[in-house]
C-alpha cells in the first residue's frame, strides 16, 4: 500500500469497522489516489482525534474519510476540527440499531459543520467520492473515474446479454 | 441564581436550547442543588468543550448535564473527556427529525463511555436525576427528593378528587 | 462474588435477560463496586418489585440498575418507588421489535420520574455509570474509572500501531 | 353521569389525558354501560394504582380502560395486578414522540399479561370494546351495539347519497 | 381438543401463521376455555370471512381471535362484520417489514370498529385475553386465571432463588 | 361532471377523505377519462363494499381507485373482490400516525392480491395512473397523457427561465 | 419463454435482483401474458434506461415492471420517460435498510409521475397487476385472472379442511 | 449575483425548493465561490437533467449541489451522469413523509455512484461543503473557511458571556 504522499486519510472508530472501511482503501488504490488508514476513536482517544484532525491539512491531506457506528461522533467531531472536507461512513456495527443511529448521528450535523455522508456501510462510495474531490484539482484522476464508470456500465450490459437481451 | 459552589454543570450546544434546558436549572434550584449553566458547542467550540470537560472534576463539579439536538455529540464527547457521570438531554431542535436523531446520537454510546440519557426535551428529569446522584453523598438533598415525590402524588390525588373520585 | 455490602442493585425482568445483564455485574466487579443481582418482574411479581424498590435505600443501596425488554416497565416503576437514581437497560429480547419498544418504554418517562437510560443491551455502560455515581462520594472508585478509561485508550492505540500507523 | 353500579373503570395517567379519554365515557353512556372515571398515575401514585387495580374485581368492575402517554406503564401495570381484562389507550401526549412510545409501551406486553390495545387516542374504541366485553354476559347491551353499527352504516350511506351516488 | 361448545373462534389468514397462532389454542386449553380453530383469509376467501364473522354470534362464539401478517385486514374486517369483541394478533410473517405493517394495519382501526390488539406474535396473550373476557360471565374461569398468574409469579421467584437471592 | 359511461370508479373510506380524493377526479376530467365517485367504507359498510367491488366489472368499470387512512383496508379488500386493477391512495387522515399506517396497510398486500399503491395523499397520481391504464386500450387518452407530460416540462422550463437560467 | 410479442417489459437495477424479479416472469407466464426481461440500471446505464423507456411504447410494450433496491430510482425515472403505466417493485437488497429506502424512493413520487408500487419483494404481485392492466383490453386474460383467484381460494379452503374445519 | 465563472452548480427539483436551496447560494457568496442556480427536474425534465449533468464538467463546474424532496432522484441521477462530486440536499417538501423519503432516496445510493448527502434541509452545509471541495485546489477559499469557523466560535462564546459564564 503506497502511503508515501497520502492525500486521503481514512479513519475509523474501532478496528472492528475495518472489514467495512477496507473498501474505501481498495477503491482509492484502484483509482490511483494515495491514502493513509488507521483507527482513531472519538470516545476512547479524544486527544488523538484532536491532533489527527487539527494536523491533517498541514500534513498534506486533502480529504478525510471517517467511519463509525452507533452514536457515531467521529466524522462530525473531525469536521469541527478541520476545514478539510470530511466524508462520513455510517457503519452497521454490532451495537447499532439497524444502522439508524449511525446514519442520523453522522448525517444530521448542525449548520456550519457539514459531513458528506454516504450510504450505510458504503465505504467504497466514500472512496470514490474522495477521488472525485481530489480530481477537481488533479486531471490524472478524472480519467480513472471515467474508466471506472465505464466498467460499471459494461458489467450491466454483460448481465443484460447474459439474460438474452440485446440493447 | 446561586452559583457560588456549583456541583452540577449544565451545558447546551446552542443558546436556542435554553428554553428547554432552563427546566434543569429550575428544578435543581427547587431541590437545593447548586449549579452553573452555559453554552458549549461540540462542533463550533471544540476547544472550549475540551477544557470544560477536562477541568470539570477539578473545579468541583460532580455531575454534568448536557443538552443538544440533531447530531447531538456534546453529551457523548463530554463523557469521553471526564470520569464524572454525564446526563444527556436530547433536544427536539428545529434541525432535528422529530427528535429521533437527537435521541439516538446521545443514547447509543459505545461500550466504555456511558451517557445517562433522559426523555426528549426532559431537562427537568435531567435535573432531578442530577439531584438524585448528588443525594447519594448528601443526605440534605434526600429529603428534598422525597418531598418532591410527595408533591407529585398530591397533585394527582387532587385531580382525582376534582373528578369526583374518592380513593 | 462479593455481596457483603452491596451498593448497586442489579435487577432484570426475566432470567432470559441475564446474558445481557451479566455485563453490568462484571464491570462493577472490575471497578471495585459491590453489588447484588437478581430477577424482579414488574408484570409477574409486582409485589416483589414494590418491596424491592421501597426497601432499597434502607438496605444501603445507592443505585439501582434495571434491565428489561419489550414493554419494559421495570426501570420506570422502580424509579417511581424510590428516590435513588435508577439506570435503565433496554434489552433486545426475543419479544422486542428490534429494541425500539424496550428503548422507548424506558427512556420516555414523564416529568418527575427520571430513568437514566443507556444504549440497547448496554449493561456494561450501566455498570460504569453506576460506578461513576458511586465515585461522586467514594474517591477510591475514581482512580479505577480513570484506569479503565486509560485501558480503553491503550487498546485503540495498539490497534492503530497494528495497522502501521504511528500517532 | 350514572356511576351507581359501575362495570367499567376508566383511568388515565394524568388529568391532561382527559380530553382524549372523555370519549370512552361518552360512548359507554351512549351504549348504556355504567362506568367510573378518575386519574391514577403509575409513576406518581403507585400505591393508588396498586389499590385501584387489586380492588377492582371485588368492587364489581368487569373491565378496566387505562389511557396514558409517553412511557405508558399504567395499562400494563394494572393488567399485572388484576385478572380483569384491561384495555389500553395510547395517548399522543405532549411528551410523546408522535405516539410511538405510547403505543409500544402499551402494546408490547410480555407473555402472560395481555393488554387489549386500541389505536392512538382511540378512547372511543376502548369504550366500544368494553361494551362488547360487557355484552358477552349482558344481552341488553348487544342490541345497543347493533344499533350503533347501523348508525355508522347509515351515516356512510348518507354521505354517498350526498355525493350523488345511489347504491 | 374439546370443540363441542366453542366459545372462542381462532382464525388466521394463512396456514403459515399456525406456528404462532397455536399458542392461543394451547393457553385456552390450559385455562379451560373451549375454542375452534381454522384458516380464513380476508383476501383469498372474502366470502368465507363474511359468513364466518356474520354467523359467529349465532353459533355461540363469544370472542374471536384473528391473526394475520403484512397488510393484515382479517381482524379489522371481522370486527366490521360482528358485534363480538375481536382480538387481533399481528404476525411477523415472511412478507412483513419487521412486523410494523402487521401491527399498524390491525391496531389503527377507525372510530366505531375496535380491534383488541396484542403484541407482535403474542397469540398466547390473545388466548389469555379471550379467557379474561369469557371469565367476566363465567366464574369457573376466574380461578384458572388467578392460578395462571400465580404460576408466573412462582417461576420468577424460583429464578431469583436460583441466582442466590432471597426476597 | 360527466358520469355517463364511467370507466374509473373512485371510492373513499370516509367523506373526510374527499379533499384529498377530489384530485383524482379533477385530473381524470382533465385527461378525458369518465369516472364515478362515492364513499364506501370497508368497516362501516362492508356489504356495500362487497356489492360495489363484485359488480364493478359488470358495470363497465375498468379501474378502481380506493383511498383510505389509518388501518386502511378498503383498497385491499376491494382488490380481493374483483379482478380489475385497484389503485390505492394512502390518506394522511386525522387518525393516522403520520401516514405510516395508511401506507403499510395498503402497500403490503400478500401474494396474489396486488394493490397499485401511490404516494401518501397522491390522489392526483392515482388519477393519472388510472388514465395510463385506460390508455393501454384507448389511443385517444395517449395523446392527453403526452400533452400532460409536456405541460409539466414547460412549467419547469419556465421556472428555470424565471431564475435567469437558459437551458 | 415466449417473447415473440412482449406486452410487458420486466427490468431490474441489478442482476442480483433476479431471484426476486423472476416471480413476475413466472406469474405472467402462468397468466398467459407475453413479456421480456432484462437488466437496466438507472445509475450505471442511464443511457440504456433512457432508450429503453423512450422506445417502450413504440416497441409494443403496454406495461413496464421495474424492480430496484436501496435508493431505487429506476421505476420513477422510467415513469418520467414514458406514458405507459410503470409498476415498481421495492427490493430488499443487501444494501437496503430493511427495505424502507427501496419502498420510499419508489412510492413517494411527485405529482404528475405515478409509479404503481407493490409490496416489498412482491414481484409476483407486480406480474398479476400487469396482467390485470393487460386484461382491461384483452378479454382472454380476464378468465385466467378469475381462475387464478379461484385457485387461491381453493388452497385456503383445503387448509381449513386439513385443520378439521368445515365451512 | 456573480455568475461570470461558476464553479458550483446549484439545482433543485422544483421552484418550491428555492426557500431551502437559497441558503446554499448565500453561503457560497459569503465564502467567495462563484455559482449558478436553476431548476432541473429529474421527473418532469429528464432531458434537461441529462444535458445539464453531461455538460457540467465541460462548462467548468467543479461541484454540483442538487436538492429535492420525496422520492428524490435528482442528486443520484446527476451523479450517474457526471464524474464531478455531487452534493445532495434532502428537502422536507410538502409531499414528503417528515423527510425520511427525501433522505433515504438521496443517501442510499448503490456502490459506484456516491452522493455526498447533508442533513435534511441543510442547503447551507451543502454550500460550505462545496466550498471545502473547491478549497482543496484554491488556497484563496481556505482562509474564508477558517474565518467562517472562527465566526461560528465567536458567536457561541458571546452566548456563553451573555449567560454570565467566563470560559
Amino acid at each position: 500500500m503506497d502511503q508515501s504522499q497520502p492525500k486521503v486519510g481514512i479513519i475509523m472508530g474501532s478496528k472492528s469497522d475495518l472489514p467495512v472501511m477496507q473498501d474505501a482503501a481498495d477503491v482509492l488504490k484502484e483509482l490511483g489516489v494515495e491514502f493513509e488508514i488507521t483507527v482513531v476513536s472519538a470516545h476512547r482517544t479524544p486527544d488523538l482525534m484532536f491532533s489527527y484532525a487539527r494536523s491533517a491539512a498541514d500534513r498534506g491531506l486533502k480529504v478525510i474519510i471517517a467511519g463509525a457506528g452507533g452514536a457515531a461522533h467521529l466524522p462530525g467531531m473531525v469536521a469541527s476540527l478541520t476545514h478539510l472536507p470530511v466524508i462520513g461512513v455510517p457503519v452497521r456495527s454490532s451495537n447499532s440499531i439497524d444502522g439508524w443511529d449511525s446514519i442520523l448521528s453522522i448525517l444530521q450535523m448542525p449548520n456550519g459543520i457539514p459531513v458528506a455522508t454516504v450510504a450505510l456501510n458504503a465505504a467504497k462510495n466514500a472512496g470514490i467520492l474522495a477521488a472525485q474531490i481530489i480530481s477537481t484539482a488533479d486531471e490524472s484522476i478524472v480519467q480513472n473515474l471515467i474508466d471506472y464508470k465505464n466498467d460499471l456500465k459494461a458489467k450491466v450490459e454483460a448481465s443484460a446479454r447474459d439474460m438474452g437481451f440485446e440493447s
